[in-house]
């Protein structure tokens, strides 16, 4: 399965002229079947964002961190276009407990009734958002001023690795016998021995994770939700020396985004969120996460992708 | 005064890369007063127009042909981007009849009451909507698939050509009198003789009218509106070749928006709201409106600013 983002809106509030309000496109494509599109929050101007990176219409589940507008205001919008389309497909919108009244007066923000299904879900943190073909998306709490929550993407665990010469030394022959036992399945050779799969495949290894928090103070849900994470999309709204305001507006540091991030043992941190302030040069963000982050860390931006790999590929 | 026209959004119902859903800043700068700003129409992503075109940010009114999403989306992002910004000033949105209720829906759609006063008006078709310094805002009735009306920017008449020649041979000495005539008072000389306004000034000139239409057919109302107008802004989604679409989604043609303007000798012509069909090339929308009106006429893009001059200056 590919595992491909890109960064549609990276501003924090407030947008600039180089960064739109918050959008992360997610596309999932397993081997020989569609891809599965999906963004988490979808600020003002989503739509536009991703007709100029090119990531194709084909968004089927919407994740929504929390009600602010800057991270829900994309979404009337895109309805709109959809009809305008034809759209016949359903349209899913994940949101934090309480936010569906709200969510379905922005569906219908544009004054009309959709013309193919959209459902608003109700997701208690903890509890899983979408359980897909070989992957599924849990909630977890975070803690900004409303309610809110961020998304954790698991991929199911792949079969372990293939033991091709220990196999080929118990005497399997080269071939289709090989692929039954890295399935789980045994073998029965031509001098009637039983090959078992255990004898040839190691331990389960666990599929790749992807984290996006939204809007958040450092929370342990996080860190337990970013678990050897591959990727952890974090608010870093300010650098360490705004800590008070983050704080006050119930956001995070860079530091503090990669101190989550290096406690959860996370391979990759995208500081996302980025507060206007920073429109100049966003880098000290960077910089600052460096110091208390070992893995790879980078300040995310527009139209930025992203391909999150197998971590043992 | 110096009337100043920026083109934010010039797209049909769905924005492409290069035009974002409708938006018509004006900026009005009487002498010595501090400009008055007003929008017309704010679709999605109006706010980081603005700031990509260096508008500023201080529009007090805006003006809402209909409630159609490519029109209005922008609004809930603006009233948030104001409330970061720790506006204090009103901002009045003036809306058609009956449209109150769902424009205020979208006021909140950010999920927090501002602290900035925000009124939203209705205005009915023929009624002013802004009484201003030197310049008045009228709703004019359109026909589009919903309630739906344009706007007028009547500047007030300006006093007439003040005969320089005429009156030195009055004996009018050269000085405050001559501002003093002009600006319609009588003025005594030294021999007793009295020297009234009528004898050195013409008639009073019309002041500058530029006209915004929304989404529409072409309609009476607007030809009236746009009697001698400086400028008008109009619905040009197809070209005639989709005259049919045109009728079908109570749109314009370039050659419908050409003939009203014809026929209200206006003298320019900005044709709008194009849609995503011509994303290649809008060339043919001009060519076709040239064949039906002698007038300038134009192509509106993103980012276009117009400068509205006094017609005999």
């Amino acid at each position: 399965m590919s595992m491909r983002v890109t960064f549609l809106g990276t501003s924090g509030a407030v947008p600039t002229t180089e960064r739109a309000p918050s959008a992360v496109f997610l596309s999932l494509s397993p081997h020989n079947e569609e891809a599965i599109d999906m963004l988490f929050d979808a600020g003002e101007g989503t739509q536009r964002q991703m007709m100029r990176f090119e990531t194709g219409f084909g968004v089927s589940h919407i994740f929504v961190s929390h009600l602010h507008g800057d991270h829900v205001l994309g979404i009337p919008g895109l309805v709109q276009s959809w009809e305008f389309s034809d759209r016949e497909d359903p349209l899913a919108i994940h949101v934090p407990p309480g936010c569906r009244e709200q969510v379905e007066g922005l569906v219908h923000a544009a004054g009309f009734q959709p013309s193919y299904p959209v459902r608003v879900h109700e997701v208690a943190p903890g509890s899983v958002a979408l359980d897909g073909a070989g992957f599924e998306v849990r909630a977890f709490e975070t803690n900004h001023r409303t309610v809110s929550q961020g998304y954790v993407v698991v991929e199911d665990d792949r079969p372990g690795r293939f033991d091709r010469e220990g196999a080929e030394e118990l005497g399997v022959p080269v071939g289709p016998a090989f692929g039954k036992l890295h399935a789980g399945e045994p073998v029965e050779l031509e001098d009637g021995t039983v090959v078992r799969p255990e004898q040839v495949v190691g331990d389960p290894r666990p599929g790749r994770r992807l984290v996006y928090t939204g809007d958040t103070r450092p929370v342990q849900a996080t860190v337990d939700a970013a678990a050897d994470a591959d990727l952890l999309i974090h608010d870093a709204t300010f650098t360490n020396e705004a800590a008070g305001r983050a704080r006050q507006t119930h956001h995070s540091t860079a530091r503090e985004a990669a101190d989550v991030a290096a406690r959860a043992g996370a391979k990759r941190l995208a500081l996302t969120h980025v507060s206007s302030r920073y429109a100049g040069d966003a880098s000290e963000l960077e910089r600052e996460a460096r110091r208390r982050f070992d893995g790879e860390c980078f300040v995310a931006h527009d139209g930025q992708t992203v391909e999150v790999p197998y971590p043992d590929s």
